[in-house]
């Protein structure tokens, strides 16, 4: 790693423009890598890959805001973690940070005329929120952004692929990373990006572990010590899974219902398992092309996600 | 109006993007004018706003693209009139136009899965193609987009804010111009630019009329001599409503009671006739404030919009 640099922090959405068409005006290839802060080694991975997207110098933009649109009122927006001083030592130790986006708001509140309700599900941002002249333009990913964390989640992809445009309208860059522990959203973002006509690449970056296979995440701060040592039985699953598929056990029926046992024998509550093709998120029956099984459970009072890419051919 | 100057033909979005990151590289400022083509005199004065719109050096792009997704099945995708040897020796004639982007198709096709529909109304985009890894992204300004036309057309904004936002991603304009004869639509790209942080400025234009008052639009062509006779009912009867409101005649249900009996007595079948606040396109019940009166009506098979605005305290 380089030697530590302290990031310029960034607040106001022109001044965030401003830097980052100067640098690209120098030459430079802007990379933005979006998190909701409180870092852990699993972001600092996604800023070495934005280091090394572009032979050109890049300079690296890390977005720090807990966008309020992807929670919906029964969620953890509340008790979202967050350690802003601490995330800026850790972004200044990587030496290659070269700014930090931190908006206070990044959505127009209106003036108190609530609209009739449009569906089911609301944001924390609508219910706060009148719909009168506030913020109403949303990005539909509208067949990804179903099943799976979007069945449980229902405003969650609609508030990602959204607040996603805004940064990548107020930043412009050329590259952005998101970590694939999140696979959904990265297969979300990369339709929308296609979709949409984005002039930006999109770099999925491969999980990042603890020691014990637990997959890093900011929520796994809320685990107790017994909850985590219970959650560590998702990594475990997940790799027995993909064992057993590349030794011929690829009838999906019969790994998720493994997955679920185990998963449920060690205490935890299982939102979903689902075996699905790796770009279109189809469900598919029988592994036998590039697949990805993904898993939602969880343990005590925290939703933990996690998944393993399995490609039988390769 | 300068020298007639041949316009470059575009096709190709890389293309499209290389040209504009060129002239903006120049200094120059680049303004974008989205149309369907077959161009007629309103949308000339759209490109004459669009070479107003900067102090600066202004690169003029005019968009000719007839979009699929914003025409329900139902509406007239297959009969829209086209032109583009005219539109282009009328482009050249105004002697500013520097590009015009003339894509084959701005939508990707998916492999042929349909996906389950996820709602009633579908577009020409999806009648004809499978959801599976097709285009599946779309743009919604939840509010603004319902009513009025949004009633009549359950598609149409959602097509309309969608391809806006493509042809943005793909052009990086600095200035938008869009015609205020289609009100509604300029309000939703309005409010889309700022709720998605787009940093373009949106130019609204005075609508162009004929001689005779009739607003200009390319349907304009598929009327008969006899019903565009009587289509000039529709200025005729928003003139009126606004002379009335100025002398004091506000109450809306009256104006608009008015004006649905002048149109149905000469013959037009009405969609909506509609007043509403200017910006939030919130109906009204008094005038007291901007406003604006919107019209939809059919003569024969041609479904034409008009509107007027008014403000009582100015």
């Amino acid at each position: 790693m380089a030697a530590p640099r302290e990031p310029e922090v960034i607040r106001d959405k022109a001044a965030m423009r401003a830097w980052s068409r100067r640098r690209r005006a120098e030459g430079k290839t802007v990379a933005v890598v979006p998190t909701m802060g409180y870092l852990h080694q699993g972001h600092l991975s996604l800023i070495s890959a934005a280091a090394a997207a572009s032979a050109d110098p890049v300079a690296i933009v890390v977005t720090i805001y807990v966008n309020p649109s992807q929670f919906a009122p029964s969620e953890d927006l509340a008790t979202y973690p967050s350690d802003f001083a601490g995330d800026l030592r850790k972004l200044a130790s990587t030496g290659v940070v070269d700014a930090v986006f931190n908006p206070p708001d990044l959505y127009v509140r209106g003036a108190g005329r609530r609209a009739a309700a449009t569906g089911g599900a609301i944001s924390c941002l609508e219910e706060e929120e009148a719909a009168g002249d506030g913020h109403e333009t949303w990005v539909r990913v509208e067949r990804l952004e179903k099943g799976m964390c979007g069945a449980s989640r229902p405003v969650f992809f609609r508030g990602v692929a959204t607040i996603v445009s805004k940064l990548f309208n107020i930043i412009e860059p050329d590259v952005a990373v998101f970590g694939k522990k999140d696979y959904q959203q990265w297969r979300v973002i990369c339709r929308m990006v296609r979709d949409l006509d984005f002039a930006i690449e999109i770099i999925g970056s491969e999980i990042v572990r603890e020691a014990d296979g637990l997959a890093m995440s900011s929520r796994n701060v809320h685990l107790s010590r017994e909850e985590r040592e219970k959650a560590l039985s998702i990594s475990r699953s997940l790799v027995d899974a993909r064992t057993g598929a590349l030794k011929g056990n690829t009838d999906c029926k019969q790994i998720k219902n493994k997955i679920v046992q185990t998963l449920t024998e060690t205490g935890g509550q299982v939102d979903y398992v689902e075996i699905v093709e790796q770009e279109s998120l189809v469900p598919v029956e029988q592994i036998d092309g590039p697949v990805v099984i993904c898993v939602a459970a969880w343990f005590g009072k925290v939703r933990l996600i996690d998944n393993i890419e399995i490609d039988t051919r390769s």
